[in-house]
């Protein structure tokens, strides 16, 4: 089979740090077009939008969406309708309910639609998943506390509605969490604190349960200054498990089980070929819902307003 | 088949308007108990809580939950445990997410779980949505407004997490609309305005869409004085169709099309004999999830305090 020849949309900094790097490295899947308003790519034909892309007649077989979550929807409606595979940054749209649609879009025209959630190939996720297939979880604390100035210089959408403030990270940990647990969890009390001049809120304590009553509770913090955090911690009969630095390194008391070297990416790139060749697509809206859920549920507290 | 014994667990407002009268009403259905920590009922055995029924031993095969939504769940999942049938009031949980764990256990046990929408039983909604699957909308206006201190009087639980302020009728609505339209809604924007001391919203204005572009206005309101509207005007090719009075009128271009009595909960527990008989359940939870997607996506103002 010949490659994908894959566009990028959205040339930012996910794109460049990672997406860009990880598509090289994959076979099976090629880059040939960038859809940007603002920067090009030596080498690679470029277009300002999607639309003037498509209408373009640049052979493409599938696009990768880069660009901020709100424009997402919209942007893989019209790849779908084109005919186009599409691949998601997380998180895959602003609402839920957008999802609906596309993935019917998708199986219609026989397309792929890929929700990427790329913490969930970091490589200690598996390990920890099959370790609590093994042992079951008797109480989790996520801490995922981060620098947004650091990590997000600029991203002023991340405040806008649909850009989840300290969710935008806390996700990652929301997809692992969803990953690893034997059984499903849901939001049981939320508390979100919104800056004055935010749509979004900078910091938020969770508290979570499944089924069986498991006690979940994740502090988020987007103001984090010093050692940054990326933790799950999860009490079990045979000792505590960590999956630390957000899914690279997981350990049983202390004792290193599993530290590879992180390719979340190429992971993602790897198993979007193979979605392709199979005809299939991935979306797991599992990490989203409970992101609306704390949103639905929480009681909000305003607090000092957040300048960059 | 002998007749579906029932425990109320609640007997509040809704309990007593609706539910009882319904109940009495309803083939195939009786009321054999009810628990409530503050209400009895003549001649039926009554418990102080779910808990202190199941533990007597009291026959029942089914349990209707009419209690505020923050608590819903639990109960759900405890009557599922004791392999009970359960009618869930609207909303049907505090989040979406819980709701899926119990769709498993009813599952798992053979047991009926029915997430009821009345307003979807409302007369004029089957006709409405007849009407739309052959003449396509092609704009839709929402409006929800009502007086909170007429119709909720002391329902304090409505401004804390989980009890969705002006989403506790608008839910209605959002359940009619995702019933007629011919292709699933989401959110497109959202505002919601928060008086300061409560923690769900008292007015929004919602935007929605449908993947075809059909645009969907929601104006929804909490303080209505004078006249009350829940109303949904759709145009079409044909002219325009109002659904009116919560789904008991329907009108194109001011001719009556369908007025009949309002027999919500009737067809509810008709619904529910049916759905235990054939050992089936029903949970829709699209009109929960949208919801749960504005408040994800809305943009938020503080605005007076509401004191009843």
């Amino acid at each position: 089979m010949s490659a994908i020849r894959l566009a990028l949309v959205g040339l930012g900094k996910i794109a460049r740090d990672q997406h860009l790097p990880a598509i090289a490295a994959t076979p099976g899947i090629e880059l040939v077009a960038v859809a940007s308003r603002s920067a090009t790519l030596d080498g690679v034909a470029h277009f300002a939008t999607l639309a003037d892309l498509l209408a373009s007649g640049e052979a493409i077989d599938a696009v990768a969406l880069c660009t901020p979550p709100q424009g997402r929807r919209e942007l893989a409606g019209m790849a779908l309708s084109a005919g186009k595979h599409v691949l998601l940054e997380k998180p895959p749209g602003a609402t839920v309910s957008e999802l609906g649609p596309l993935v019917a879009a998708a199986q219609e025209r026989g397309r792929t639609l890929f929700a990427t959630w790329h913490s969930r190939f970091a490589p200690a996720v598996e390990p920890a998943r099959a370790f609590l297939s093994e042992v079951p979880p008797r109480a989790v604390r996520v801490t995922w506390k981060e620098d947004v100035r650091v990590w997000h210089p600029g991203q002023r959408w991340i405040w806008e509605p649909g850009g989840l403030g300290v969710f935008d990270p806390a996700i990652n940990a929301l997809s692992i969490l969803t990953a690893i647990l034997p059984r499903p969890v849901f939001i049981t009390s939320a508390g979100l604190d919104f800056p004055s001049n935010c749509a979004a809120p900078i910091a938020a304590t969770l508290a979570l349960a499944d089924a069986g009553g498991l006690p979940v509770r994740a502090e988020l913090d987007f103001l984090q200054t010093g050692p940054q955090s990326w933790d799950i911690v999860v009490e079990t009969d045979r000792g505590t498990l960590t999956l630390a630095q957000g899914g690279a390194v997981l350990s049983l008391d202390g004792q290193v089980l599993s530290a590879l070297p992180e390719t979340e990416y190429r992971n993602i790139y790897k198993h979007f070929v193979e979605l392709v060749a199979a005809g299939r697509s991935d979306v797991d809206l599992a990490p989203l819902q409970l992101v609306a859920d704390a949103f639905l549920l929480g009681r909000r507290t305003l607090v000092a307003p957040f300048h960059e």
